[in-house]
């Protein structure tokens, strides 16, 4: 069934009754929250060990060096070399760093912008115009990141298994398209992971130029809410087979699996990515905190001691991503209002409303004390070009929060339906 | 007396003195490290309680935000309110951030070379030419970084409270001149201090650049080697009311109190020009780790805390000091073929000796194993134009290998000394 095949009258009435649904809503003065991909505080406490850690008289890494003091821009050997295991790369491609790989990724395109990368044949400030592939919807800050270096932001759809990759394929025949943003697995906002014929067409294509970049932000790599954890393509090894060995900056880190913002980061990448980065890297610092990376180490213990972790996190968030979408298809599912993505990890579930009623959705909630994050958030410049994104976080709240705050976010999709439909 | 009064026939007899005094040295096949200015083991073992700090429970800031999850791109107000009181200068003007002072200086030149900062015409990329001005002898990783963005660096001489700011003054008359380094309180590598006098010029002189900018890397800020700590002007206030509010870019970190390069960074400036870093570091990231903040904040409790720690400090590195002054004053005060600053604070000696022998110096201590900064590493481009200059660091070692080093040193310093007179 859908709102559009009914009759004027069923329409009234329905319309008038997810009105007084909204009023009743209205008149809870709730204050509910959805808008970011936090952990909650449950999540955190399973990393309350690392409070206290690596602990006194723990300060020697694997090679007997002093993480207390200067030195070793790379990390420490301990946390490369298990997380490395964890991604499923060469410990020698892997670098770890401060707490935020988003730092890495800014730094990665301004020392391009600024000075060029390794495959540059000038500054990327001094090219014409540089453009950049986005697969949309997606994460909010990578746009911002473009955006802040004056990139021309080009949309690419995603589709069930990945990006759109014909389009991509044609987009990197212009020279001015220098990269492209990527979270590969459990995708923000989607929860779409890419296929492998996907991430091996990407490695293959060739690009008119040399010093095109895929930032490959692997944030969920190990972010199940199943039993099951996902694969997690060596992208290093399959572009270096394809020819194109310098093709993916691999981002990852710990942010939601420990402790949100001070976690250890991962640049993972062929060696003369990483001599380039590390050379202006060097310029910029002497090293990483190697405390905390020591710290992580001890915590984790092996690659094992992260997806155990992990398994807590699954049992935690799986009820509120499952409570998201039986009350969506319970409220929503009849009347072909909205869809919704069904994701098996990460943090976001991507439902689409009605063309051009999303802002309208965001507004009422906002009305009803649920924050959304702002309807097309999660595209380039925060404009959706059909109005109808609406990215839903259901990992901080309390579980009866969600069911609260989602049932509320139902009524008022069906509200703007209706006014869309001048019921 | 000087070598240079000396007859031929003493010259040569003292010059065969010191020859066989190398050899022995040589024949000693030493290893010993004078280059970095890195904190010892004994100093190292000061902090060890923040291994295990903030400690398990403890994941509240002073407003009761958890810092173990995302947000507060200022750092937590614990940390701050307390530095503030260490610095003297408002903590409504601090912010905090991850461990590296030096990676917040990059930043700020970075982004001012992409963006422009908030007093620029247009971004510095853009000019035709920038200039910045070094007082010399100076901190080596501050020169690599304007280097790195191709700036030209103007070369002005520390004088004996601070640097030649009459020279200074006209060069900012300049408005390709955008910016100096400065080392203010017991520089690196002198350990000369600003004196007031100089700063107040600094924080009053008209620059044709209106988005002029001091580096104020107050590195060493309570580093004492006396009983007496240091004062530490708020150049914030001064510049405000000599009508330069956004002049000073004041950083400062605990690099040498706590861990070197797991500790806390700071950056004190104007609320415009915070405004405008926190807008582009907040599209670099989400914030600073909290938790290493919070850490900090609980192992020094307040000011006096730090200060406490300082004392510590000062009694394990005043003995390698005054060893140092001591060696050389025996070994090379009677012959005028050095000079050498004799700080109160901070982690180096600066010797100056004669001119054109600094390199062979250092060849003379490498051949016999002892490592001493490339000659020259305190200049721009690594080159002194005087070829004289040595940095001096004797913190790292322990008193014994201290004192073996420098009297190694001394023998080479006058070795290259007799070469150099054709003795």
């Amino acid at each position: 069934m859908s709102l559009l095949d009914l009759e004027k009258n069923e329409l009234d009435q329905l319309a008038a009754d997810v009105r007084a649904r909204y009023d009743a809503l209205k008149a809870k003065d709730l204050s509910l929250d959805l808008t970011r991909g936090k952990p909650s505080s449950e999540q955190l406490d399973f990393s309350n060990v690392l409070l206290a850690l690596p602990g006194e008289g723990n300060y020697r890494d694997q090679t007997g060096a002093d993480v207390r003091n200067y030195g070793n821009l790379a990390g420490i050997g301990d946390i490369r070399e298990l997380w490395a295991e964890v991604l499923g790369v060469d410990h020698a491609n892997v670098i770890a760093g401060d707490s935020s790989s988003l730092n890495i990724m800014f730094d990665l395109i301004s020392y391009s912008y600024a000075f060029g990368n390794n495959d540059s044949e000038r500054p990327w400030k001094d090219e014409e115009k540089v453009k950049w592939v986005c697969p949309v919807p997606g994460y909010d800050r990578h746009f911002t990141i473009t955006e802040q270096f004056g990139f021309e932001m080009v949309q690419v759809p995603m589709l069930e298994d990945g990006p759109d990759v014909d389009a991509i394929e044609k987009l990197v025949q212009d020279p001015q398209v220098k990269g492209m943003w990527a979270v590969p697995i459990f995708g923000n906002p989607t929860g779409i992971s890419y296929s492998s014929e996907a991430i091996e067409r990407l490695a293959t294509m060739e690009t008119a130029a040399p010093d095109f970049r895929i930032v490959w932000d692997n944030a969920y790599a190990v972010h199940t809410l199943t039993n099951e954890f996902p694969d997690n393509p060596d992208v290093i090894s399959i572009a270096a087979e394809k020819g194109h060995p310098n093709r993916f900056w691999y981002m990852s880190s710990t942010s939601k699996i420990t402790f949100a913002g001070s976690g250890v980061s991962f640049f993972a990448s062929s060696k003369e990515n990483l001599n380039w980065y590390s050379q202006i890297a060097g310029v910029r610092g002497i090293g990483p905190n190697k405390v905390n990376q020591l710290a992580h180490a001890r915590f984790f213990g092996d690659a094992e001691g992260v997806r155990a972790t992990m398994r807590k996190h699954a049992a935690s968030l799986a009820p509120k991503f499952e409570a998201v979408l039986e009350i969506l298809n319970e409220r929503l599912g009849e009347y072909n209002v909205a869809t919704w993505t069904e994701p098996k990890g990460g943090y976001f579930i991507s439902m689409d409303v009605i063309d051009g009623t999303a802002d309208r959705v965001w507004e009422l909630a906002k009305q009803a004390g649920i924050t959304l994050t702002k309807a097309g958030a999660s595209f380039p410049h925060g404009k959706d070009p059909r109005g109808r994104n609406i990215r839903l976080a259901p990992s901080l709240p309390p579980l009866d929060e969600v069911r609260e705050a989602m049932d509320g976010v139902a009524t008022c999709v069906l509200l703007a339906a209706f006014e869309k439909l001048g019921a």
